[in-house]
Order: C-alpha cells, then structure tokens, then sequence
C-alpha cells in the first residue's frame, strides 16, 4: 500500500497562506454599536405585501419577530446592554469594555449578524404561522465605534429620531391611499413639503387619527434593555447558614423615549463600566 | 396641538454621528477568499449526536445541508466563482476583479455570512426532517485576500489536506470505538504519534476498511464549481432571424482532487478576468 | 514632426493606478498621540560617544536639539498642544477634535515625522558646532488613539515613569562606571535585581550624589505646553474707539512633574474641547 | 530616604496604555509602492525663486539633490529596487517579499520618509553652496500595494507620463514669460486649450527650440535601478584554493524611458522574487 500523497506534508507545504490573515483589532475601550439591516427588504417585504395584504403601515408580526431575533442576540451575548429597532433594521450597544472575541471585527460582526439572521428564520413560523417563507432573508451588519457616552445617547437619538420621521411619513402616506382613496403617486405629491406640524393635521382632520395615540412600538421603535437584578439567597452549606449575592439580568422591551434624560437616568447602568 | 418635538431639527442635530463610520474598502485586484465556520458546532454538534445517535464520523445529511446553503450563496452572488467545504466550514472564491458592495469588507462578510446561516436553517427540516432544531445555529466569516493565482490554488490545497487530515483521523477513531469497542481515551491514546500510513493500516488490517474506497464526499469534501454554458438561440424578432448567444452559468457539485493540475487545467475560467 | 506618445491618452489609461490607494481615515473625536522615536540612535549615539566623548549619562546638546525639534513642530501644527521628550524619542497630543489632514493616518504620521527630522538635522549645527554629523539620523513614528481624557493622562505618565526609571538606571550605572572604575560588565552586574531605593542608596552613600537634586530635565524629562494668552488691544479704526481680543499662543519648555493632578490643574485647557 | 514615589508600580499601573496601539500590518506578497512627496514646496520654491532667481522651469541643484537623497533612502533598504523622482515627489518600489518592519504601515511609511527628509536637509548645502536653508522641508509619504507586475509597470508609467504633460506645459509657459515677453496670466491663456502637439510647435516656431532636444532629466524624470552584479574572488583559505561567489549591487542614476517594454527587459530582475 503505498501512499503518493503524504498529508502532513502538504499541511505545511500550503499553511502559508494563514499569514494573509491580517488582524482588524478594534480600539479598545470605545463603545462599539453593531448596527444590522435587511437586505433588500424592500423587495422582499413588498413581495409579501402583494401576496398577502399585510397591513399598513406596519405590520406587528414582522416587528415582533425582529425583536425576537434581537433577544437572542442579547441573551448569547452579555455585553449588549441596549437595542433599538425599527422596520427592518436593528443597533446594538456592546459595552467599551467588553472583550468579545478579542475586539476582532470582522469575527464579531459576522457571527452576530449570522445570529440574528438564524434566529429570525428559525422563527418566522410562530410569527407567520399561515406565510411559509419564500426565500432565504439576510441582512447586513457594520460597526461603528464611539469614544463618548455623549456620542451614543445621541446615536440611540438619531435611530428613534429616523423611526419618528419614518413613521408618521408612511401614516400619513397609507392614510391617503386606503382611506382617502388616493394613488401613491397622488399620495407622494400631497405629503410633498409639508412639514412634521402638516402631517399630524392630515391624519387629524382628514382620518380622525391622532398620531400622538397610535401604537407606542410604531411611534418609538422597540428597546431592549439589558436589567441587572441582584437577589439574595439564603444557603445551607455544611451545615452553615450562607448568603449569597446572585446576579441576574433579565432583558426589557420598552417602546419609550430614548432622546430625553429620564431614560438614561434610569437606566444609568448601560453606560457605567 | 403643539410638537415639542421638531424631528427634522433633531435629525440633522444628531446625524454627526455617522461621520463614526470609517472605510474598509478591500485592496482592488485582490482575490477574495470568504470562510465561514460554524459558531460553537462541536457543542452544537456534540448535544445532536448525544440525542440522536448521529453516524460516526460523517452524517451526510449535514454535510449535504451545508451543500445546500453554499449553492444558495453561490446563486445570489455571480462573483463566486468555487467554493470547498467540510464539516461545518466552507470557503468561497470571489474573483479578483469584484466590486460587489464597492469592496466593503464588512458589508461583504456580514451579508454572506448571514445569507448562508438564513439558507442553512431556512432548509433544515429538508434534510433533518425528524430532527427540530433546538437552537438557533450561527457562524462566523472572515475574509481574506490573496493576490496571486498561486495562492489562490494553495488556498484551496490547503483546505483540502486538512479534509483528509481530519477525516482519516476520525474514520481510525469511530473504528476503534464503534467496532473495536475501544473507549474514546483508549482510542486516542492508540494513534498518538501515528503517522498516515499507520491509520490506513489499522483500518485495513483490524476493520477490513479500504479508506480509499470510502465516500469521496467524506474523503476529499465538497467543491463546488460555477460552469459558464453559451447557448446559441434563434430567435425571430421583427420578421428578421437573428440569432443570440447567451450565456447561463450553472453550478456542478464535485467531490474530486483539487491539489492537482488537472482541476485548474479542466476549469481555467475560475481563475481568468 | 510626429508624436508616436499621446501624452493624455497615456496619463488616462495608466490613472487607474490610483484606485489602489485605499482610505485610512483614524476614528474621529478621539485623542491622537503621535510617538517619535530615533532609529537605531543606540548605534547613532554609540558612534557619537566612541568618537567625542560624550557626557555620561545625559547629553545636554542632544536633549536640547530634541526640544528645538518638537518646538519646530508644535509652531506649525497648532492642533499639538502638548509634548513630552526623553532621550531619543518625543510624544505629541493632537486634540480629540483636529482636522488636520482630514485624519488621513499615513499623511499626519509621515509629515509630522519628516518636519522633526527636518528640523532635527538643519538645527545640529547650533547644538553641536564642533560636531559634524556623520550620516543623516531618522527616526520612526506612530500615532496611537486614546478616547478618554484619562489615558491621555495615563500616557504621559507613562512616559515620564520610564524617563524615571532609565534615568535613575543609567545614573547609578555611568557612576560606577566613570566614578567608581567598575567595568561595565560589572556595573551592570552591581545594579542587577536592585530596586529603586538600592540605586538612590548607591548613589549616595558611594558617590555622594542625592538623585533628587539632579537637573530636573535629566529626571523629568521635557514638556512642552502650549499656552494661550488673550490680550486685548485698543485700536483706533476710522476714528472710532475699538478694542479687539486677540489670541496668541505661546510655547513654555518645562521640566516638571506630569503625573500628580497639579499640572492637569494648571493647565486644564490641554483636554478641553 | 523615603520614595514616595514607587517607580515600578507606577510602570505596571500606566503600562495598559500600549494596548491602544492596533495592528497595522500590510498584505504580504504585494509590491508596496512609498511615494513622498514635498509639503507645500510650492510655497518653499516660490520663495527661493522670488528670492535667488532659480533657473526656470527646472532647477538641476533641487533635482539632483532629491537625487541624492533618494540614494540614501536605497544605500539604507535594499528592499527597494526602483526609483522614480520628478520635481518634488520620489516613488520608490519596494519587493512584494519585503519583510522590513514586518510589513507595518507606519512604520515603514514613517521612517523611510525621515531619512529621504534627513539626507535632504543634510546634503542641502552640497547643491546649494550659497543659498541657506531658511527653515525646515518637509515631505509627506503613503504606501500603496500593488498585487502584480503589469499595476507596478503602469504605477511607473503612470510617473513617468506625468512628468512629461508637467515639464511640457511648464517649458512652454516659461518660454512664453522669459523669452516672449508675456505676463505670466497670458501665458496661462495661450497655452489654455492647447494639446502636446500645440506646444511643441510654439517652442519650435516661436522660440526655435526643440523639445525633443532637452535634458532627459527634465522630460523623463529621474529612474535609479538597484543592479546585482555577481564578482567570483578567488580565495586562498588554510591552504586550499577556493572561490566563492559574491553579490554586490550598485545604484544606477537613468534618465530614460520606462514605458515601454525594453527598460523592463533589460532590468527584468527588478519585478522577480
């Protein structure tokens, strides 16, 4: 029996291209926000929306299973301490201490992103029991780091600030269309201009919506929030009364505001070290 | 009816904050290589076999589930052009000439990794169909860049004589366990230290095992290969014939030596502009 | 007369060149320490000291040359507003809000690193006129981001902790040597496990030297603070009283203690925005 | 004697700093093309020009002194094997097997910077006799990777073809204001809309000069080669006769073409392993 190739051999003949591995450490000790997107959802949820009359503006079971993906993002991976979501699209806070993976970029976001995704189509059938997925979903991840706590209120910020513009646009813009009987094009051309001030008097005087009473969860987004609960537990051992302090984190869905300081009053943890 | 709130204002108050996102555009004119490794799958794996009584060492229906998941990959993105896989491991070749996504290495490997891992629990139950799925499982990526041919080549060498590496290595294992009734400490205690040729031996002389008559797929893994086909079509258009060549790329599976000349002799367009 | 070159047509197809030039823009908001060091100054100053004999263990024309360098350097780049220098190398802070070259990486480093050198070789002559230089010195850079205001204390008490530490080494160590007739050899054989207090101890009782009343630019090091000064000037423009408030800055060479709080008192405009 | 001041405790509490300094390093197996070139020289040529009437449009002294400082730069690292200067800029190749500095970016890009900058200011007063430094030069770098052969032959032609179009316009313009009289605006409005063929006619016809005829310097740039010439010594050693082969290279200072196919021929060493 004779062996022409001789594997350890060839191991070592060809290991040299392990060196075109070049390390993409990320800056210690900054906040990194992960920040994912559907691809092409538009195409993908537009598609539905033809096949199955979703509702408009927002459909709930799409938000609800994007929430669930972002729990189990969060309950893998301890050093998110916050999320924010809307539509299609989800941010993450890791901690600027946290050492995930060796800080390695390409590492971290791309089995988050993996984690997210597997989570979203593993469940999908709970959320859609009646719509059988037609094709694989994705969504892209990126990183992005900031140096100040500032910085991140004011990403969280910009994020609920985008749903808010997002939000009432698209109210307004079904309203026209399935109450008012417009065309989108004619949809399109009344909301343009107008203002933020313009659009709540449409929905208010046109539809009797007052856009300031609608869902909580279309007009904010969702946040989760990392909790810390500390218990007490008292212990027999060898004989020795013992207690001892056990933490929990449990995480929160919040669809409040995320702009002013109350939020981050309360919740003065995320940002602490 | 007075808004606290002025959402443009805050839009452009907040929106500094994406000047955070700095490039990672990928060198131009560089091969591409993607590799995608199952997160934690010896844990995944190991809690499978634990319940289900798994084949030892190989289960086709998860090596054909990730064959699934390559070709998904490779249908949605016509820049890769080969691909080997093993295990829970897969590597892709963009060609060098790619602007997919402008080069964006975070968007490249977050959006592949995440179409792979969506594609792989999306057809789970097609391959698994007794199985559920008791988590979600996930992946990473990373990508690499090689700017010659010839790495490229020992890329895929490389891949490959780990293949046979590790699975002459677990076929001696699982004999000695399954067949020799060996315990797994005993059984790796009885390889230490062999070489190749040993491994062959034992599984000829104590098992009667021919390791090269075993499955190609287990021996030399999965490779798969994107074959351009230009069909000539007559078509009548306008009271002219006219005729038109088209081309159509299909995708071969093959379980074949990729070390030699003879694969890069047989498939040069892999590596052509 | 006939032009077989076309000179546009050539400069337009070999311009694709430049798209291998990929971006390197360093993380904005973030605090840049950019870090000098001679090259092979060892070798450098080696051959200096064979050749004139220098004063052991500090040359006061060399750190005074060092000095005029950085100063040269903090004259053009107003956005240095701090300098730190020991031996052969020197630290400069850019604030967290410079725009100096758009934060391109390779430009800031290289220029900064250039102009120093620059000035380094044409200002020799003044520190050392009986000395000409033998060959042209050079000297390695890097820039280092810091996001917190903390560790950009904690830098420069890096340095002037290693400033210490060599310093008192090296002190203990020419004494021996130059005083007390030991061999090198020997004298790095004396020193060997001794902690601080030993080498204090050494100097003292053996040489009669009291560490502490050294000259503090031995010990401490060279800083180099940018300092502001608001001066406001009464003109008198077109027949009108008018008074303007002008900003000069102004550059002060200290030798003083940078770790306790006091100079981050005195000086607390250094971090501010 | 009492330290209050514990110097190794204070080197390990700060030490953490160094963490902060990420990775750089450069894909290996690519050629790495260092271009400098002079910082705002416009502003430093202008000045002498105003001052000491230079030669115009070229100046040999500033040529042959980039010259010069390009050799050092080669005499140092014999990694690089090519050179192309004109006016103030030099690009320099360096061996896609280059190991200097570990492929570390800054560290390279800024150290071979320093010394070109240092021979520079160090050999100034060979070229200029009379005319002083009036203050520090600085030139700025960057690296840029090429993977193959044909992008390194159009980096350089790419030079190349700009020195050409550059020192064109710039003799033609110069001949308009110092021999034809015209003020420098109407120079830059006879020439406007001109194309290669243009102004060779306006030098010959109007000023009878033949730019064909000129210093290859000027119109091709300056090309140094590293050139390995291979001496066999024969060598008397404990009584036996031996030779032994021995390589040294010298530097060739060229004016010529480097576009087309013969230059590459006849200096094939420079682009093999």
């Amino acid at each position: 029996h004779k062996l022409l190739f001789n594997p350890a051999m060839a191991g070592s003949r060809f290991a040299y291209v392990k060196k075109f591995e070049v390390p993409d450490t990320l800056l210690p000790s900054t906040f990194m926000v992960l920040r994912l997107d559907g691809h092409s959802f538009h195409r993908f949820q537009s598609s539905f929306s033809d096949q199955h009359a979703f509702a408009k503006p927002n459909d709930s079971r799409a938000l609800e299973l994007m929430d669930r993906a972002a729990k189990t993002l969060m309950e893998e991976y301890r050093d998110i301490r916050l999320a924010i979501g809307e539509s299609d699209e989800y941010s993450f806070l890791l901690h600027k201490s946290t050492a995930l993976y060796n800080r390695r970029q390409s590492k971290i976001v791309s089995t988050l992103t993996s984690l997210f995704t597997s989570s979203y189509v593993l469940h999908w059938p709970t959320f859609f029991p009646d719509v059988p997925l037609q094709y694989p979903p994705s969504f892209d991840g990126r990183i992005v780091l900031y140096p100040s706590e500032q910085q991140v209120r004011d990403y969280f910020a910009w994020r609920q600030t985008d749903t808010h513009i997002n939000n009432l646009y698209n109210t307004a813009f079904w309203a026209l269309v399935l109450q008012g009987g417009q065309t989108t094009t004619e949809a399109h051309a009344t909301l343009r201009g107008t203002v933020s001030k313009d659009k709540h008097e449409i929905l208010f005087s046109r539809f009797g919506i007052n856009y300031d009473k609608l869902e909580p969860r279309y007009r904010k987004g969702s946040i989760i929030v990392r909790v810390e609960e500390t218990s007490v537990e008292a212990a027999e051992l060898s004989g020795k009364q013992k207690s001892k302090a056990k933490t929990h984190t449990t995480l929160e869905l919040l669809h409040c505001d995320i702009i002013r300081d109350d939020f981050w009053e309360k919740y003065s943890h995320i940002l602490k070290d």
